[in-house]
């Protein structure tokens, strides 16, 4: 059977079957973003890679090298900070056609190192190999104390849930990039913001390890599916439900103004877009508002609350302003008829 | 400058211009196959990777998936072995197209957790993307205690050139696989050794932990670009010259059953064939005779001196048995004549 028919996440469960079973080190395995595996009482290894194709994950043409080496590098760190996790060193591979020109990968190397450097992660080495198709898969790994540790499996009814930052941003900047036409019609501070946000986005690193230090903070994803689908990866983890409140959900006028020029629904953007890289956490409830003052506060990152987690059987829910409320499916864009 | 006019060397030298100075936890960064961090004082961790490519490392049709599993994590796992290092967990990158058949990947994957589950190291995640060509990328990490941490450069002048196993086997088995003819006109016990020397090496992680506890091993590396270029790494890093005696190179005689009928010379393949995933160590002079003893015992695989490390003034020789000396070059295809 070809891997087409069969899909990502079910080869991924088939191909997991011929492992033997984990030695004791090993808290998490395949299955999540990032592995972990214990050193020692007070530390956690955090372990992470992505593998980016070009022509696939992204366009040579409407990224440059040094915002690609960039992203790569945010991807990754995104992760980690998603598990309270401090990023330590990273490898890096690349898989380069013979004519890749030299200057394109001093660029993306600066940019690389850069966005590294930033969270004080050092790249120790890695791997270069001749390919017909650009290709830089990164590892990363980083460490956390037990204590901080956050994974996506502790969410309860009745916890809040927190968002960082803005939704949508990064879909607002794809659409720009792929229409040259509707970036010349919008103001040029609406065209940066979003494709700051698409092409340099910003790993929550600092935001995560202080959720996984502040206490009651019981799940985390970083939001690169799109919300819809990394909530739901909480809800199926946890097995629990969750209501997201429309009105609440964090959209910048930027993405707003882009939405309207492309005639797309900037919330449908904010649910289903992708690429945030914000992170969306699980608070107990009495934590919450708390923990969004604080971080605020410590790193200046705004979050807030958008919604709670129910009962598995409630299932998965869009409250409008109204009171009506919509099924919320990962895949909104065939399923979800957002406007009803 | 394509990067095909650079050269994969000064690629990365222009490449790791761009990486900040390393904080204080890097012991060796990028340059080695293995980058080594502090982890506290007992431990070190090591970590590296591989990326192979379909049609340029490996030939679908000559290599089963399953044995292709095993051969990609046996070449981490040697890395690994070279620094006296345990291997602990991996991640596994898969770069496919979508006409991937799923069967493929089964046996795949099925060699390489069969192979990992000998040396007990964990599979622990990973990551998956279409592309237009096969790609697998492996990250390895592992453990060593910093008492037993071999490295490339600390042999001295005087130390003796020590290597496990058998040199030249893995290309003689190649000669096989790239002619179905010469595997044709040889006895099935040769052809296997060889076949099995070029399709499933061993790493040899038993002996690099043995060789990094017993003390006097001065630098170690594994030798996957073929014994010539290998010791020349550590003469490089370690400043030194070599004289290696032709007639000490072990060469079995599967391989020389090989090399004869291929019409090659079996030296030859010893000195520059690649992919042997044996150790070549530097091991003070009192101690060589014993290391070689102890290992045999400890891990049951032989090993013996070759050779000697030299001032760098006396640059790198091949001994012949009349006393006589020829230069050795990494590259001896086309510069080094062998029959002279």
């Amino acid at each position: 059977m070809h891997i087409s028919e069969l899909g990502e996440f079910p080869l991924i469960a088939r191909l997991t079957q011929y492992l033997p079973p984990y030695l004791a080190d090993v808290v998490r395995g395949v299955g999540d973003d990032v592995a972990v595996v214990r050193l020692d009482d007070a530390r956690y290894l955090l372990l992470t890679c992505d593998i980016q194709v070009a022509g696939v994950h992204f366009l040579p043409q409407v990224i440059t090298p040094y915002q690609l080496g960039r992203k790569i590098a945010a991807i990754n760190l995104s992760d980690i900070g998603a598990m309270g996790g401090r990023p330590t060193h990273a490898l890096v591979s690349l898989a380069l056609p013979p004519d890749t020109e030299a200057e394109y990968l001093d660029a993306m190397y600066q940019g690389l190192a850069e966005e590294m450097n930033r969270y004080q992660a050092d790249v120790v080495g890695g791997n270069m190999a001749r390919a017909d198709q650009m290709i830089i898969d990164l590892f990363l790994i980083g460490e956390v104390s037990p204590d901080h540790l956050l994974l996506r499996n502790g969410a309860r009814p009745g916890d809040q849930v927190i968002v960082t930052g803005h939704l949508g941003a990064s879909r607002a900047g794809l659409a720009l990039v792929l229409d040259p036409d509707l970036r010349a019609r919008l103001p040029e501070a609406q065209v940066e913001a979003v494709l700051r946000a698409h092409l340099t986005p910003t790993p929550r690193v600092a935001e995560g390890q202080f959720a996984g230090a502040f206490g009651g903070v019981t799940a985390a994803i970083d939001l690169s599916d799109g919300l819809a689908a990394d909530v739901g990866h909480i809800c199926d983890e946890s097995e629990v439900g969750v209501r997201l409140f429309a009105q609440d959900l964090p959209v910048e006028e930027s993405t707003r103004a882009v939405a309207q020029a492309a005639g797309a629904d900037p919330l449908h953007w904010a649910l289903f877009g992708g690429e945030d890289y914000e992170l969306c956490l699980a608070v107990a409830p009495e934590r919450a508002e708390s923990l969004v003052e604080a971080l605020a506060e410590a790193t200046g990152t705004p979050a807030r609350v958008i919604g709670e987690f129910v009962p598995v059987q409630a299932g998965r829910t869009l409250v409008w302003p109204e009171g009506r409320e919509s099924p919320l499916t990962p895949r909104g864009w065939d399923h979800f008829r957002i406007q009803d």
